[in-house]
């Protein structure tokens, strides 16, 4: 078989879309996000990828039907707007390095055939503790761009992320620059130690105003509410210990 | 060499064959099933699947004789009945990721040869804890099959199984919708501890009404039996301890 | 660059050869018994494997001078016999299962072209506990060839080696047979914690009436008491302790 | 996408030029030595490497802007001297042995192209203990070079290293021995317990020697300073501990 099986749908005709990726990481903030972008956008699905770098496993769905795990693209077409708009969204990245590789080359190739010159990975930066207020940190191909997200309140912060951007949101940058495309990584900080939809907020409110989209965002508020149960909880269960002072400011 | 070898000993020409497929697994409920599906119907072998996808291993027959680690398919032919049946056994799945797929597509590209347009996949589905009358679970490509399968008897349980289904039985469903194919999944409920025939005794029960196939399941009932003689004394030569409540409905 | 890169020095012409094959496994049997018949019969290195299924690694000679991680292949004429001999040895079999699935069907194709019709793989069958005089345990491609080898001393054991062949000493037999060759694996029994030249002597003992050569085995005898020196020095070195009854008849 | 995608800003046309090859390895000796010839002799980056055999990564500058992990080729035109040079750094060696292979094998054909005929490369040979005067140990594909280097102060000792050389600084020689290229691995000795520019110090000095070239040190002391005061505070950091014997010439 091909290594990356794609199922158009349909192929769209789009006006300088900018593609949008949120794909499972550290607190799957970039997945949730990016979710949450094609429910507020009414994004149209036209693309289906199958791959050999993705697990050997299909989902039940409640119904008892299956399907055959995958990254989709949606489109949503804007009218009134400069840009079209491309998400990419899925279950897996690429289980080896050079299936993470591949996957990246050949949504790269799909964006190029549709016209993308200007793409937006979203992900999340893991602290590794507690954070009330997430920042959304960036990266992106140059220095422009930098300059330019930085007036969205993109924070750029030497030496973070230090070890650099790893999976689908960085190579898209990395393998897009020889596709001559521009890029920004938006990472929300996220604790890294369960779904985390406040860095998902985080970074899709800075994303919307770059797009000049409007987004409701009750229904991660209410995730984000039952996540805060859920772990206030497990703090409830467990012995009681002396806060540490570090994280004093953290916790809510 | 070729990533899979396919050597036949003959093309046979089917009526609308059923394509049954059981590889080690879960309590090897399915290829149990399949393997006891191919002794009762006399099942002709006519094709083996080498692969460098399975271990790089020979068996060794009580004669001294090898045999290279295959898969292997069957056919039986059916003059009374609308569709004649291919059965698919062997040795190992695949060792990676990648090459389950392979191997899945391959065997949809001899079955869509073959004329298949129907897929019964057998596996288990591993509970974690011993089970008296295992349910026989399911998940379909399209809803009119789930339907179908609610009147032999298959359960539908949402939530079950959460983690979707990994490997071949998985994937000939999954990837069998590229190829067009409707495809069920019977997963027989097994604790996963050890070889479970009576979890195959249950998926082959409902099997045979499906294709309407009388089955003589003497054997399978004996191996079940000597299963239970060999656990018995395992929990003999335990030291006693007072059976968990929750378990007490499974252990015979 | 090629997977597997074949380089020769000569083609030689042989007549009807039989291939032996003695790669690093269990003990090293195979690998012992082959280098010592390269130099017993004085053969001659004709090509050398090198492959990306090897190690990244040279192995650096006493004089300072390098050399890839190979296999190699050898040759022997013999005017006064049927079969001409080739012998493979080498650093290492493949890593990976594709790896070794490939080279041993590159070593099959290679032995094809020289007219290769019978093989000769040679291991170690791995006890786990101290052998003093090793059997020589056998499996072979057809029920002929295990007849003919019973009567050389072969010992032919249902159920041994239960866990089948791997690597290089089982594939080429059993890839062998898509090319229709006849092959048998002898494997010297050996306890596997350390190189073991006895089982190595063994082995060739038996192969030698096979093909009809002699050896001179002094120097597989020396390395012999060389490792029996080594062992019972470790055995000293250890707390005393009671033997237990089962191991009493092998320890010498 | 191709496994290894190679950019080139400009091919430049240089006179039988020197391979020197320093990439991340025991100590990062080779790759702090061929990084500071660089800066030396102002070399001038000419060919980038990315490969899906890297990690799917990649770095954030200080500016907020990233760059795709690689490796870099860089090339040195000296009009007073018969050779010019071709440096080769990186971020990573492959992740995988074939991976490995291919990275090598592709670093051979650019070299080829540029009409390279010898090969330096530069790596480190881990002690597993400190050492204050790093020997430099050599390794070679004929044994005039290895003469011919023990006149430039490399020491070349039977048995070291013993477990031969691995990754590119050997399968550069390995591999360049099929396209007819002389060449020599220099290793520094090292600890191999953290980054370490004394080691790269030691292996400078005899290439400099060996290509003719006036390397200013100033900042691998610097460099190795800053690393012997971080160990030294450690070593107080622990607990005091009456020194081994046998490591008592190596502590400075």
């Amino acid at each position: 078989m091909e290594d990356i099986v794609v199922v158009f749908k349909e192929k769209p005709v789009l006006r300088e879309p900018i593609l949008v990726e949120g794909l499972p990481g550290v607190g799957n903030v970039g997945k949730l996000a990016a979710e949450h972008l094609v429910d507020q956008l009414k994004a149209v699905k036209f693309a289906e990828m199958f791959s050999k770098f993705f697990p050997p496993q299909v989902l039940v769905n409640d119904a008892g039907t299956i399907r055959l795990v995958s990254n989709e693209i949606y489109y949503v077409q804007r009218p009134d707007a400069n840009n079209d708009i491309v998400i990419m969204i899925g279950d897996y990245q690429g289980l080896t390095p050079d299936g993470q590789y591949e996957l990246s080359d050949k949504t790269l190739k799909i964006a190029k055939d549709l016209g993308v010159r200007r793409i937006f990975t979203l992900g999340g930066y893991g602290l590794g503790k507690m954070i009330e207020k997430p920042r959304v940190l960036g990266a992106a191909t140059d220095i422009e761009l930098v300059e330019e997200m930085k007036n969205f309140g993109v924070t750029f912060s030497k030496g973070e992320p230090g070890s650099g951007i790893v999976g689908a949101s960085g190579l898209l940058l990395g393998l897009g620059n020889l596709y001559g495309m521009r890029s920004v990584c938006l990472m929300g900080e996220t604790s890294g130690y369960f779904v985390d939809p406040k860095g998902a907020q985080a970074v899709l409110e800075v994303l919307a105003k770059i797009l000049g989209v409007k987004i409701d965002f009750t229904e991660l508020e209410t995730k984000a509410q039952q996540i805060d149960q859920i772990t206030s909880k497990l703090r409830e269960a467990e012995p009681p210990v002396e806060p540490k002072r570090e994280d004093l400011g953290y916790i809510g």
